[in-house]
């Protein structure tokens, strides 16, 4: 049996507050997914395991999230050709900007398309691949077409005071 | 006449000493792609008819590189829902922190994938970008394998003290 | 029927928590001003007609606020020559860092008079907006001189302790 | 005699290197300016009296460039109800960071419009000012829209690679 | 009758939950004190006779406090040749960074002794305003070689586990 | 055959200009170590090897200097159990702050002793080996009291102005 | 009677909250430390006694945590050889960015092997002194290798929704 | 026979480059100096008989350059109650910030008044110095005044453009 188009893969339970928001738009998209928790640092063998499999598991592309030192979405994209999208997740200390340049700054050669900080980068992440996936699926094309046009209508004219 | 899977946008003439390398890997891999300046800021009609037209003229991938106040990829991915992938410039002042956080950090809802500063960003946005057409062409995924094994390949085991 | 003289746009209703306060000081001030939301990124279409319509809508000066890959200014500015003020809206990650970089690093060409993160932004933006609007109405002129006398004799001799 | 309409101040002869770009914009556009040296720290008092009688003197506008511990364009800001805008000019060890967030992150009550670092946030200052002016100088708007006009048409269509 | 030995300045009353630091530890060292509101901003003329006048005043030491684009203390060093010791003020977004910047980066020829962002800055203004007016008062000296006596007998040898 | 007691791996050809500092640290305390090019991202199947084979190889101590998104260090760190110390190789862009970052701030149970940015870091990561080793050889012991009591000996008592 | 094998020494009690980590880390490898507070800048002569010492009294490694002008890592590896580990502790204001800079940026001659920080940094500053421990005690490496394997296999394999 | 009355004390001969111009403004205002190099990493010993040994041995005012995790001002000021001024010498990666904040972000009871990064820091630090002797002393305070008046006038009205 193949896997679902999209793997979501983060590095501890802890970041799955965030990337639930990639999962869950994807969801609104009827894209399939599986989510995972490899941790590059506390389950290499995992990480090689999955990013060497993941095209012949049937994966189309892969959207990382990590914290801190992040170095599940440059290795996942070392190991794969697959299209790999990350997600800075927001750390205590530095607030994400150690995850984002860890993430970002990757050498030539092993790319890994970035999203901004947090819940942002994760609804984002769930987008892009679902953009990647739609070029070849008019059917997903005409739900993300349809999605976008919701966003833009459901953006009032003006600002409304709210209580507290 | 179709227009070439990837299309590669650019603020100004100045951000082509970055995005060249962009179009030379594209070369390396074979895939045909279109170059040209869009500015956000000198040029927003331009920018307009680029992305409401991208999808119909028949690119599939946007690669925009932008520096300083770094609008291009985000507004491009405001009118199209293809996928675009951004590239900091590196800038001035602030060595291209600023195009980073312009391109990297967009909203929920609008999703720019983002790789790293300057030239390994430019390099990186074309193979991922390759990576995504690679998924509805096999010949491309091969030459895509190949040239990740060559560069695997191409790593001495040992470092060699170079003369000045 | 003229435009009020002042618009205020922001990227969406969470950024009205800040932007309000440059209302309210455009209120202090006796200036009208017509307050929007207009997204950059969700309602490009909108962002088009509105900076395009700007000047011969009767507007004199408008007051942008936007967080995190804020473009909405200088997107704005591009494709109006009326003064254009940037508010960069505080983020959650960056604490609106992201937002001032991408206001105020606009490239030579297309102005954005950028105030400071949050609400002292907004209320400074109020502020210049009437500066700039003074030029040619003396009653404002005096209006402001006087919010500023105010201001300053409001200003304590000595601090004073205060409860918890 | 009145003054002219722009008044450009600068904390130091090294600043003119970047603050000679407003200057030459502002004589693109038949705009005539004085440009002086004021430094807040090193002539106080010559800031004291031209910031107070700025206005009596005919200017309508300020743009005040520093850098480092840039005081200039606020405690001009304080001492006039002109509209004034800010230049950071790039420093040596900090690359203008310093300067820019001295001149942005005003409090509430007193505004500078700031400009980027360096020489775009010059040539821009100066658009800015002629934006202001323009509001009620009908043929001054025509020249800044020519020149905005001939600013985008001079955006060529391909990138052109480059000799060394 | 002539001014205490120090000047405790601050930029608005919303400091003083900072500065009163420094004047609880002037008190500890039974060093006399006069703490003020000047704002460089919303008072510039009450900075300008501060800071003229405060030598002949009889202070021997300036003590100023103020955040976000904080103009005070290089300011007043503008005007008096007395020492300036600068405390920056923790400021909302950016957490004093602007303030710290703003304080320590003085162009050479106006020097300010800058302390750390926010408490420890301001109790260490005051032991540093002490150190300076102990030089030429033995019974300071004594006071002053007391209380960092007791502060360093203070440390325990172990660190004690406590309750939440 | 076994191993010499530290590994050196670098990520690329060109972080060796860095690292031939460790090497030639090693070499005045006349420790004996292998140097390698071991690239997370290129060759992710030699860095897993080495990282698992490192310690039954004979090594003691890993040294790993990398630059950007550097992941090298970690990764090593993930796959052994021996002491990992990275090197923060200077970047491009972001003067290795990318790389600093990537290095130190490696999740709970996975560590990595960083050190400095550039040349300080990879001289002092030889001696962080060498202290390391000398624990339990009393002749390096030695050796590196020699090299410390002649480094200290040769500190200066007076600056000395010199020629340009 | 020797000392334990590992200091942990911190700056003051309030350093205890994040320093324990490293304490418990310890208890839970079975090995032998102790725990005192040493202010670099408070207790200089405690600091002075404690480095110079350490070598004779038993320890042979040093765990140092620190925040803000964080010197206490940095000193006692001025004044002993034993390896020397340094934890940023989050500072206030700067969120330890300032503890970072402070310790990892020794010049060479002098190194400290610096972890992340907070807690995660005190926790691997204990993994790195077993680590190095071990390299001459085969059944603390037991005990470190069924630590880090019992960490392995802690990691879910998929994340779990937890409620609020 | 007695010290003079400012120690100037330097990390490495390579901060001579910078300090030289403190050196340089207390010769313009002839007031006395001992210039040494000290080292808090390398010569920690020379440090502690220093610090200790400043106040007996007739100095009244320390300035303090240092690098990088720049140890030596707090150091000095943790063992002396004179006052300690810090100059933050540019460093290579990170052009100083961590110089900076190694320097300023002292914790509460032992203040070190810091300076600019670099040359203008340098100068301040003997200007600062000069503005503490000078409280008991007219004739420097006389030539202190002279030279802040010389500066002053010596600032040109209008920039002048130079050539290349």
């Amino acid at each position: 049996m193949s896997a679902p188009p999209v793997a979501i893969i983060m590095g501890s339970q802890s970041d799955w507050a965030t990337m639930i928001h990639a999962a869950q738009t994807l969801d609104a998209l009827a894209v399939p997914y599986d989510a995972r928790i490899v941790s590059a640092h506390r389950t290499p063998d995992r990480l090689v395991a999955f990013a060497k499999g993941a095209r012949d598991a049937g994966f189309k592309v892969v959207i990382a999230g990590a914290g801190g030192a992040a170095h599940l979405p440059g290795m996942a994209a070392s190991m794969t050709s697959l299209p790999v999208f990350g997600v800075p997740v927001e750390s205590k200390a530095l607030s994400g900007q150690d995850s984002l340049l860890s993430i970002v700054q990757m050498p030539a050669g092993v790319p890994v398309g970035t999203l901004a900080i947090g819940r942002a980068g994760a609804v984002n992440a769930a987008l892009l691949a679902a953009a990647v996936l739609a070029l070849s699926d008019e059917a997903l094309a005409g739900r993300l077409d349809a999605w976008r046009a919701a966003q833009t209508s459901s953006v009032a004219e003006r600002p409304e005071t709210q209580g507290p």
